[in-house]
């Protein structure tokens, strides 16, 4: 089996996350390379593609996808701009790995879903990148396997030290929550069938109309019952934690590790001061499975389903929010052609 | 300051926990003497008594507190045989250590208290023996130092390898989770105002009807969100875990320790099984501080109010269980003579 | 099985440690009292008698012994007085209970068992207190239990904060690793045969011609090796280590415990800073067992044969420290008497 | 800066270690590809190449080096033949990454170092793969950063499940500690001046003849000292730990993590069995470097001069373990080129 051709990748959106992309292409991942950039600033599109030999830089996404050096698109553009890049890469029967969310909003991720629904076959992966976190991999696998017998709880913590201006209540949900939306899915393969949201009086060092910390639970399809913090002003770190309670046992991943020390009068380590770190492996992973999976004409990871349904768990979350009651979530049925 | 003289215990009730508190006095406990024991079982109380020089076997509690031997009263009989010995007591004005609960009805609690608020002084200690655990003390510690800012949240596990034939889905709260609703209490030191129950599916290795495990939510008067997982079939070992999450930081107790071993390709070690296993010096240590406090002519532990304020938890969260709606708990105000 | 009297102890020295002997068995052994001190200095003995009912003060051991209130002797004096107490002890057949060491060496060690030997049975146990710590008793049983197989080798820490003015390096032998010399006997049931000290260049922080810290490398009569980190400056903590290595597996005391908290970017927990704090519950148990012991007639702990074979192997430690070469260490037959 | 063209790789062996760094620079590596590779069973070296595109398969070494597809050339045949290889590529001034050891003796070994020498510039790098596990670098940089202030021992254990057959007593030196040998040199900035083993009764685990495990010292230029624990037939687990204990403080690479499960009375986790599986990130991370800074024209990881410097402590080590005597290691002056 001869190799295949090194895939070329349009990267649309320079920002943090693009970047940060587009260097790990570049840089990390076997196989795929940078054959166009996309920003509406042109200046640093252009900036971002000179140092790359053979990057093209496009103001218009369009016209970056038609190019024949593109094989393949990476959406890192803000969230609201999602949905027009995926159905311009569907109509081009163009693979595509989209930064989360699949769109901001569920009604987006259904006509995203129905597009490519029509289209017959999977094209899009959402980058839930926790699913390629080798720790998170291994609870997968450990629930999976039956170890810890069938799971009936989720204890999910995330932390983040500050939030940055402009962040809202309802983003506590929409940007940070999201991930344990989809890791509670993928790793107890069910439906989140309802959310509640109990607001403790919010910490001092959150900014002024911040409800910081939440404790959202939500409810399966398979009866478990799942508890989220949410604390995005937490102030000594970044966390993810997950523990999966059994019927026969629990399993945990995201404690501390890293070098332990001990000096003046304390044992213990570091923590991770920021998610790219935390989960710097797990980007990379993704990437390249993704780039893997594309150059042999598969797709396999979170799909647009997935992309629908944490929508649809995070509008009913934001709900949640405002009228502290328990909110159930409407899904309609899953199509088949998955 | 000559020492003082010994103190002479009458123990009431010779089952599990009376016996158990009748060695620990009589070999452990420095200080006191068990000068008496009482069951309605005549005959046990006589096996036990013969064992310790010096004590008295008595089938009435009315009868042994009455020897001028008897210093002070351990109570250890089941829970609805408590508000009788503790008026008696009461009466004859001595020191009590109550096995919890106080009464397991607050009507019952309520009267306890208003008799002692008669007496005008404290004289009744309740045996939440968590408040004596090395770990939970220094939780408290942490907390009342400010080591981690305004406390916002409690995460709590409770996990049991089994339950004991007869046990019931009220038992859950009102045997196990109690203790969560005095750590609560006591590590924040504040009021419980509300009680939602989640029901995941039950648990195969739950007896039929027991719906185990439950997610217990408490909302407090200062306004923190506590979560509780109550899990009393887990199979795998006895467990109590708290992890405080504060304005700045967080702090945890209840992890594995003990011997660290390698075999077989794996890692770890054993969980305790029992709870007297795992909390056999927080017991210890109950009884000790209760007998030099007593010594001195103080009571210092969790008192009448602390069983009461158990008790109206319990029945709020006895009654969050059947409806699945958040149930407010409503207190009167607390008596000023603690 | 009727109670025996209280166990009247006569506590000779009223030091540091000896003061906090006569605490313990005022205020939290059971079953035994302070009937008498002694000190040199009789004021000092007479401040620490004051506070204790029914207690004598002496400046003469003999004095104290000769006491009817007198059942039993715990002596906590300088090590260079021992050998006369322990053989007054011997002459009136009154159950001890010595700090160790033993003696300064092994001659006069060899003197008091001796004695004992003529005396024909055990009277004197010495105050090697890791025997009774929950750690090391843990490890034991896994070793005697078979868990890891036979025991090969056992990595050793033993690190203080500082030392104290005066503190030699010979002391670094006969004061810390002595503890090491019982550990790894007791843990193995072998003899040291062989040992060899390796000197890294001095810590700054250590005092002027203290050569700390040292590697201290143990060979037994069962073919194992066991090296020790002596390490009396490091500055952070007080902490005590060890890992035994068998054919099937290792356990492994001493870890970090205690309170696990996430701060300002760290996570861990303290460090004690004292053996004191760090072997409290041992000592307690140690005096409680030798007075449960006592009082049943009996002497169950390391006895006069493990304080003899520690002084030698500490005396070919301090041998080996200046010749840097590996000494052996020669002993006579055990006596069967034990 | 425009990315510089692939780097074209010679394979030298497709054994164990040759074949997963086919399969590493083919599917992981980014910037480059497997041009050629060699074997002397030309049918194995034919299998391998057919899998991969644009890769050529040759039996002598001599004809791969000449290839003008070929830019650098990764060594992993056996030992033995890595001189000749070496000297061909330095022939070439092609960069090298040669898996460990440089050459098997040290003679070889200086022969090599003066052939770079001669060439007047770094061409050699040599597969200590531990100095990019991320575990170890943090130590490093713990370390460097004073983090524990200046460091006075390193405590090693190195476990693996068990030997393969032929495996030999001097191979524990050659094959396993030279990994110590090369970290202790990495960490500490130091040479090693002497060699000390001690070798308990063997574990009955251990194959006929195998002195297993042993304890290995090394004394260094600085004044530390280092042991090591070589346990190749441990039975559990494949493990590497270290910890550097400095003036200030202590810091410990090398834990259990990955997932935290309890289940049947057990918490912990499991242990890699295999090295292949704990350093996996480390070989990844160790050819991307390689690749990366050749294609920049530089050479940045361990060198000639340290696969010489392990070479000769190896021989130290092995006289050691024959004579039971402290052997000192002699080193030639350190070339300067580097």
């Amino acid at each position: 089996m001869p190799q295949q051709r090194i895939l070329g990748v349009a990267v649309i959106g320079t920002g943090r996350m693009g970047a940060d992309h587009v260097r790990r292409i570049d840089e990390v991942t076997s196989g795929a390379r940078v054959a166009a950039v996309v920003d509406v600033d042109g200046e640093r599109a252009k900036t971002v593609a000179e140092r790359i030999e053979g990057c093209a830089a496009y103001t218009e996404t369009a016209a970056a996808l038609a190019s024949p050096e593109v094989d393949a698109v990476l959406i890192a553009s803000p969230g609201p701009a999602h949905e027009a890049a995926l159905l311009q890469a569907l109509d081009l029967d163009l693979p595509v790995l989209c930064e989360k969310p699949l769109t901001p909003d569920p009604a987006g991720a259904l006509r995203v879903l129905e597009a490519e629904q029509r289209l017959g076959r999977r094209r899009i992966q959402v980058g839930f990148m926790r699913r390629y976190d080798a720790g998170f991999q291994r609870l997968k696998a450990a629930i999976d396997g039956g170890a810890i017998g069938r799971p009936l709880m989720l204890h999910c913590q995330h932390r983040n030290v500050a939030t940055p201006p402009g962040f809202t209540t309802q983003m506590l949900i929409n940007d940070s929550v999201v991930h344990e939306i989809d890791t509670t899915r993928w790793l107890l393969d069910q439906e989140i069938t309802a959310v509640t949201v109990l607001r403790p009086a919010p910490s001092s060092a959150a900014p002024d109309h911040l409800g910081d910390p939440q404790l959202v639970l939500f409810e399966t399809s398979g009866g478990a019952v799942v508890d989220v913090e949410i604390f995005a002003n937490c102030g000594f770190g970044y966390q993810v934690r997950c523990e999966a309670v059994g019927e026969r046992g629990t399993a945990r991943t995201g404690d501390e590790t890293g070098l332990f020390t001990q000096a003046a009068g304390q044992w213990g380590g570091t923590i991770p001061q920021d998610f790219v770190v935390r989960f710097a492996d797990a980007y990379d992973r993704q990437v390249q499975r993704w780039v893997d999976a594309t150059r042999r004409g598969t797709v396999e990871g979170p799909g647009c389903w997935d992309g629908y349904a944490a929508a649809a768990v995070c509008a009913a979350g934001v709900q949640a929010q405002g009228t502290g009651q328990r909110t159930p979530v409407e899904l309609p049925e899953r199509p088949t052609y998955h």
